[in-house]
């Protein structure tokens, strides 16, 4: 089954996008992490650089979807979260994959020193950018979803209760 | 007229919080785009370093308090938008101080590299990024709040009309 | 007069872009070289992010109105060269502008790391690379020009006996 | 058994902490150095992020149970030595883990650069620093119990007696 | 075969020289993409400090051979792409080499921090960069040659077309 | 009046060192503190690199004048705090001055990156690293001198009480 | 009188060459210091990419001229050094040039990472580097002349001795 | 046959110092390069923070015994190179050894960035630089040593020769 078919026949209030299918060995934790806590996302693969026209589409039908978080994932001379931003009024996180030469040092630059007037809220470099993009994007569609926000806490706190305090010998 | 009274007697959907008395005049220019969005917010000074207790009671009373989104800035080894977002589950948007000897690197990789389970939303380094952070609360707030996105918008659409083609010889 | 009055009626073969008018004062020195040079050229302010539309207007009609190349200077999250060159087969040439924060490191690598597919030619930060983007524009036209050639040849011989052997005490 | 138990029933003059269990295989070698030089420790896992009540449970009460020196290990934006130091007056010395994407570069400018007031002695990025720290700690405990400061010695002289001169061909 | 003797009689519009044959598995992923696009090219071991009076040669001999555009790779402190380009007025394009121990940082700021007067357009570091060498190339002499920007235009329209939107769960 | 002179005729159980004097500027915000804390000090100016012989003097005389602890400021490829570790096995505290050209990050990595066996507790980089390494020099004094260790608690809360919560429009 | 003048008619066993006449105002502090141990040197300018025959003659003609070591500065993408090294087999000293951007870093890098084969020794970034490749040149060319040793070994005693033990208050 | 035997009887120009056994496998291939031209050394283990007599007796005696070149590897807060250059007026050339966590960036700028009056010549990180610091510290020699000197061009010039301009398809 694609991604793009995993969202359910409702809206998914969460776009996730890419800039290679190569990213989405990355992505892909923050996507599960979604559906573990239960909101709808499409994911698709978008190159600022090799497809510019589907990266039009998308950003500017995005809001009339139902879309309210876009998630977007991309390496190197990474264009496609500030791009999206670009022509969107949503909020947009970014996350930055880590990149062969570079350790992701030039994706981070490229996404967060974004100029005033175009936010992308940039998480960590690589997987746990993934997921903390996820979490974020859950607690902004659960500040009007208190379903949601309720299993947002529940996340949080189970995540607290897992860390062992004793370190084995 | 102090900052922390500049907010309504209605709730402060949007906290401002800063490490340092000296961060102000990097915040204090998204402050002023908040304003004239139309959305009040609450602006404090808190060290993650030199007052942990009034993180703590900050922190853990925001939600109660009607907090939606909530804006850290903080410098050199930043800790306090990560320490706030440990302990809330409400979205959390940094924004790196330049620092004086390294030019804010320190404070961007101390914000930006974040654990998984634990998202900051990272924007630009400096006054960027305090403006970004603005504009990025806002459209949170606004995904519930028609008119402020509305304004939004009307922010964004007036700020690709500023943008002169021409230029001077 | 106006930049983009400057050039002559007949086809300006090369495009100078730049995301915002505070770049010009780094620009101008490669458009001063190139009118020192007699070739033709257009100059406009276009920004990735705050002008998304006029972009992709400008990218798509260069080749038609005649440019040959496209000189690009942006600084910070630098996604303008890139961004026209994702929708242009043109040559694009890429100006890494001197950033306030991190010295232009962040405008170059958001520039040069473009992937495999989207060429940049990237040049040095700053003044420099304002210069020897409109000197490589010029070589790359004067190809198929040999009287601009024959200029350019002129111009680096010139710039080779500027340099006295000798030093002041 | 496991290390919380490996610390004798009189006080641990030197408490170790880190971020995450993952980090042991890197502290260890700091604990194992420890128990060379007959000195008792506690070790624990006390993620500043995930688990922030801890944290301040454990850093407010380490004086009063007899705790003199805080080696505390974080990879990251390792804001775990940091936030300890804010929270008591003991000396802290903090040990960067060396982190996946970034080396430990993160890590090392998130811990050593603590504003003026908050002190946190840092040492090398990795098992270097671990050892290291274990090494401090030491001395600064010996300064008052001599016993302890003449192993310190001895080991210091045996490290230098374990440097042979001559390299095989 | 050798590749020099991949180059048809006809004169070869470009040239590829790197610094050592070490630098061919990079390089040649732009030499393949050049035979895919139809266009003839020499390529070299140049190596501008092993081999300095063979650089000279090259480097002023290359107009009169014919050759319209350099490309030259070059890893560590590289010079190779610089020096050539100060002995012709030719277009070079830089590819930095990945280097050893600095990730190709080094090879990179050698090549693109040029002073006014001798550019070198330098790509992406490693064999994105050599790709896009190539591509460039091809764009430059496809501006006097129709039928090479017709197959440049339709590889880059492959390339958009390859890009499949869904990603596999 | 000197500083060696500002010492009382009891011991000075904390040394000062720097290596240049050049450096009292950023290292005398740590000495002022040292005596707003009513703990005495000997500074003095060891070259690592012009003045070896009284490095060597310097460093293994420490312990028997009753100096317990070594502050060691020096920037560039800042030798001197490591190496005074390599001859005492008294607690060392390294500064890293603020170089002219690298902004220090050479200090720290001169400073912080010690070999296992010999501990540099390093400060942040200037002025916050020297007053933190007086305060981390004095909770080291104090773990055997009460009366000192509620003088360093007592700055630390008024350090806390100094942090007005407002900010000023 | 300019500084090619300033050489002696006995040969001169230094040769310092500049990329650039900026250079001059760092690198004529280790001219200074050569004349003030007596050492004869030529001082000319040489830029690697403005001058390329210019370097081949000076470089392929230096051992003959009596020329014993040679001290490159350049700033930038800095070839100078490397290239002259490349077509002499004399000691090549090289001192990289705080360049405007990056502060250095590029000079150095660009000058430091030689390929196996062709050595260059690299001193510090800027005036300390001027000044450290005067005295490096010094002993090297001292290494037969025993007087010109003398007044190296009594420039560093005077060295010593210019350091005084105490700061001022 | 250990390396220090393999110097023959009569006294080695050449001395190789390492801060640590485990440099050798870097720096054998600079002392292979030295036995290949026929130039007798001597090799040894200093740790300038582990024995740091040892240290001061070798910098100290170099020049009596008859060494005319100091050839000093190190890795990370590389002291050593610094250190004997600080207690000799021999030159002295530095190799900094590839770090395990930051690539030899921290063994670099330790190395390189020397105050003002005491030079290391450095080389490139790595195997690199020692089979640089080799020529080098040969050509040194052989400017007193003509025999040595022809054998030096005979190496560059078989260097020179080993390129061969093919590539393989």
């Amino acid at each position: 089954m694609s991604e793009s078919a995993s969202r359910s026949d409702k809206i998914a209030p969460i776009a996730i996008i890419m800039g290679s299918r190569s990213d989405w060995p990355t992505i892909k934790v923050g996507a599960g992490l979604l559906r573990q806590l239960g909101v709808s996302y499409e994911a698709k693969v978008i190159s600022a650089h090799r497809t510019p026209d589907r990266l039009v589409r998308f950003s500017k039908g995005a809001d009339a979807r139902g879309v309210q978080v876009i998630i977007a994932g991309a390496g190197g001379a990474a264009h496609l979260p500030g791009m999206v931003a670009a022509m969107t009024h949503l909020p947009v996180l970014g996350v930055p994959i880590q990149s062969h030469v570079l350790s992701g040092l030039d994706s981070l630059l490229s996404i967060v020193q974004m100029p005033a007037g175009v936010p992308v809220g940039t998480l960590a470099i690589g997987e746990a950018g993934a997921k903390n993009a996820a979490i974020m994007a859950a607690s902004i569609v659960g500040l009007s979803d208190e379903a949601l926000m309720d299993r947002v806490k529940a996340y949080r706190t189970a995540l607290t209760e897992s860390v062992a305090e004793t370190v084995e010998d």
